[in-house]
């Protein structure tokens, strides 16, 4: 879900570099860069002008400017050749390969039969409204902010969804691009979330806290992972980070009983504090979250800390 | 489930007094307090030579300290007429009024199939290890720590256990007690569980926060109450109280979200605290407990307070 | 400092009541005020016609309502007459008898001769600039909140000044007419500070904490009172109440190493808390401030709480 | 007072290296060493025969080992031949250098008349009680903290004081050796205070605050630094560290009420937080000291954190 979307060229010998892209000719321009914009090399060629860019930013926000650039009606046609979220035309694979790959991180396999058929008439509704796709980059919301996000978009007006699809569009291009081109300046696309646990009780970190991350929803909850804190109070490890965080509801849960009942502590057969969890919302997909437990048997405290 | 266990002779006439039961023959005495003690009436009959008793405490202390003069034999045998905890006993109808309506509020009529096998094979292997039934105040505890109850006092020896099975028909005869009469120096039989909302971010209490209260289990959780705080951040009504709180594990859960933005607050689309869990848990079923939220859109705090 | 200006009718034989100050004829109501407008019984004359009043709070308010009806110049003539804050005219005993006591509260007998100068020069320069004396509720405010109060009121333009003495003067009458008339609807003149300190080390309330409150100055600060906590953490007593508090900066210092040394716990040579110092700010003379402390050995926290 | 104690060899091209010293001829070995232990190439003498030494801890560690080995009576003469703390003997200049430079730092030249007398009267007190001079490494505590640990050290008996007083030497020959020899596993002889604002109001870390940290004695504070935090909320710079913190009490102020004014909030005219005071407690001078301070307008915490 959150792959690493910086991969260097080091790792990558086919990475492109900046200085390539700017050195090349157009036509290689607009091959090199096939597959960011599906289905829209007109993108790429209309960008190539723009050369040389000093930062992969630049070159990013030259591409989009040449999509804004665009009338209206050559904008709704460009959106209208994104691939449709979850809808035949995925199974027909006449997507570009990037799109498929993003929809397959989605969880849209894990629907029930109660959301699929909400999702279907919203996708539906959403088409027959503004007469092209509903566009998200769903890399960076979880799937309940997705539908959320569906059922609010329905209720704009169709200037306000052609600016919104046109920054999504930007947001999935970024990210399609940022795994395919190296160079300075690239674009922030990586959030990060890291928690600490500190023993109040003694004064020092708590070591060994076992914290497990849960990704939240209307339906259910799924556990993204498991960490335990070193002597500093930190995970080994990271929470979540590499790629951008899905913007949605989540929860730590630290098991901080065991580790007040490990060093000793005589504790009531129901202690008031054993299973401690913390929900919060990420909002900023490229954001820092630092959520922190500060805590005795007794309370405890947490802050969006930095 | 928390029915109000101190019914004042006031609002029920036929609740004896402490001078009544003082004064009295011994026979009445006896018939008196028939119920306290399923099917030993010779427990009022030892006690009732230790009148007069300046408290219903003392009351109470005199009746459990006429079951401990007795030798083990004879406190087995006393057990043993308690009450099955939900075997066939129970449907026979033998068990005195008392016991059927403790039951009823176990909730163990809701006990998956599972659960209720588990709970048959911990019965009868208790019964098997010990030679009578296990005994405890369902009241004082909910339905995940009874079976917890169940496990851990299964390691017991015979020894121990039979002062556990005493310990318990004291909590339960009790209950009984404060019920069927009124006098000085009532036994503290009702725990509290009360919070309070303080926004720290306007610096004053939290008016019109709902919050919900649910005990959380293995195997879900129940919603007990919903309140809503007053002007001054504390709930209108009470969260628990009136009887024994159940020891276990709770979650109160506050919309804190709704608070900050019916206050105008811009948060983000995901706000990074909307709705803001506090899991804890109850040891002492006669304690008070002040679960309070300071809160802020962005930090919380809470601890056990008084 | 702090007197208690509620004083009950049944403590004060001759403190009046609502109900007489309506019935008696309109010579006798304004024999009965003397004193609570200096050298102004045109006051209580004016207001006389407004009998009668619902509530004591109403009677304050119509004697107030008499004072702003008049022209400009008027009010001037008035305010002019009310007793300098502390230059020849208070020496020279021409005062009505509550000044004095008023201005002994003050502390202005205890002002360094640099201070004293500067009192002096800032009491000429307003009166030079607007032609009649500062006026201000001496028992609302600290002493260096009264000297900067000074210096900002110097900045003003004349007919807030007017607005700003006359505001004053209904606090010092409100205050004076509750010491002297008993009856329904009383006006909120009394503020109350309260404390409650946390021991989250332990779970509970910190008994036996020693407390001290101090008024803090830019020269130096004055201990107002010591208090120790009882078993529910609170003090015996009141920490500041009674009367209004005086708007200022205070710190409340709480003596929580010997607490934690009393239970045993072994600390550092240095504790990392021993003496904990909260600095605050009282703006509301009328208003609520409950300032607790939640603390461990590590850690410990304060807020605005009601 | 916090000089940098770990001046590496580049710095200082006089340096040595643990290699040389591991090389190089005996004699030359104490004559390098000269200065470290006064008035006794004894030590380095006998140590020499325990090279070669792995680590620079280890070469210190053989030093003292050395000076351990000797019977009481050779240790009580070593120690008699410390310096005085402040007597006619630091006036007589036949100290060795190093010595000189170590009181200079104490701010026993600041010592009012009274705490002078006190002074000598303990120095001398103790003198008469042990037969040696009461010896401290002064750069691991406050001043406070030497008058402190001399009264509570003179309640020892002279078993104890001898072994205090190789301890304390120890400490100072420590602090020598690292300003004089580089080389792998250096003595950790360097605490630090760091400190973190985070607003919880805006929920991010506060820029631009002052801070300013003082050490507090009983008769006074000394204002040991100003800083501003960044855009993260810390200190541009470092607030103690570079070498050994002085154990005692210090206090961190902070000037949060600018804070929130310069962010726009309408604060009262006396804000409930505006300077907040936090008074902590020093005991490990190579310790790690985190302090930071959670806050909004109207409440705030603080932790030893990490």
């Amino acid at each position: 879900m959150n792959e690493d979307v910086a991969v260097s060229a080091t790792l990558n010998p086919a990475l492109l570099t900046l200085d390539d892209l700017n050195a090349m000719d157009a036509d290689d321009f607009v091959a090199a860069l096939d597959g960011i914009f599906e289905h829209a090399s007109w993108v790429a060629q209309a960008a190539a002008a723009g050369r040389p860019f000093a930062t992969v930013t630049a070159l990013h926000e030259g591409l989009m400017a040449a999509v804004r650039a665009r009338p209206a009606d050559d904008q709704i046609a460009f959106v209208s050749g994104h691939p449709d979220l979850a809808g035949k035309a995925a199974r027909a694979g006449d997507m570009a390969a990037a799109s498929v790959s993003e929809q397959a991180g989605l969880g849209f396999d894990r629907l029930s039969d109660e959301e699929f058929e909400r999702f279907e008439r919203l996708n539906a509704a959403y088409r027959a409204r503004f007469g092209f796709p509903f566009v998200v980059c769903v890399r960076r919301l979880t799937r309940d902010a997705v539908l959320d996000s569906f059922e609010r978009r329905l209720g704009n007006d169709r200037e306000t969804e052609l600016a919104a699809a046109l920054t999504e569009i930007g947001y999935i291009t970024r990210l399609r691009l940022v795994e395919k081109v190296d160079g300075p300046g690239m674009p922030k696309v990586a959030g990060r979330l890291s928690t600490h646990v500190l023993d109040t009780h003694q004064g020092c970190p708590a070591e060994h806290v076992r914290v497990e991350l849960f990704e939240v929803g209307r339906s259910g909850r799924a556990r993204l992972t498991e960490v335990f804190t070193n002597a500093d109070g930190r995970p080994h490890g990271v929470l979540l980070g590499g790629g951008p965080l899905r913007a949605g509801t989540y929860e730590l849960v630290f098991h901080i009983g065991d580790h007040f009942r490990a060093h000793g502590l005589a504790l009531p057969e129901q202690p008031f504090l054993d299973v401690v969890p913390i929900r919060f919302g990420i909002s900023d997909p490229e954001g820092h979250y630092h959520v922190p437990l500060v805590a005795t048997p007794w309370s405890y405290s947490t802050y969006r800390g930095s």
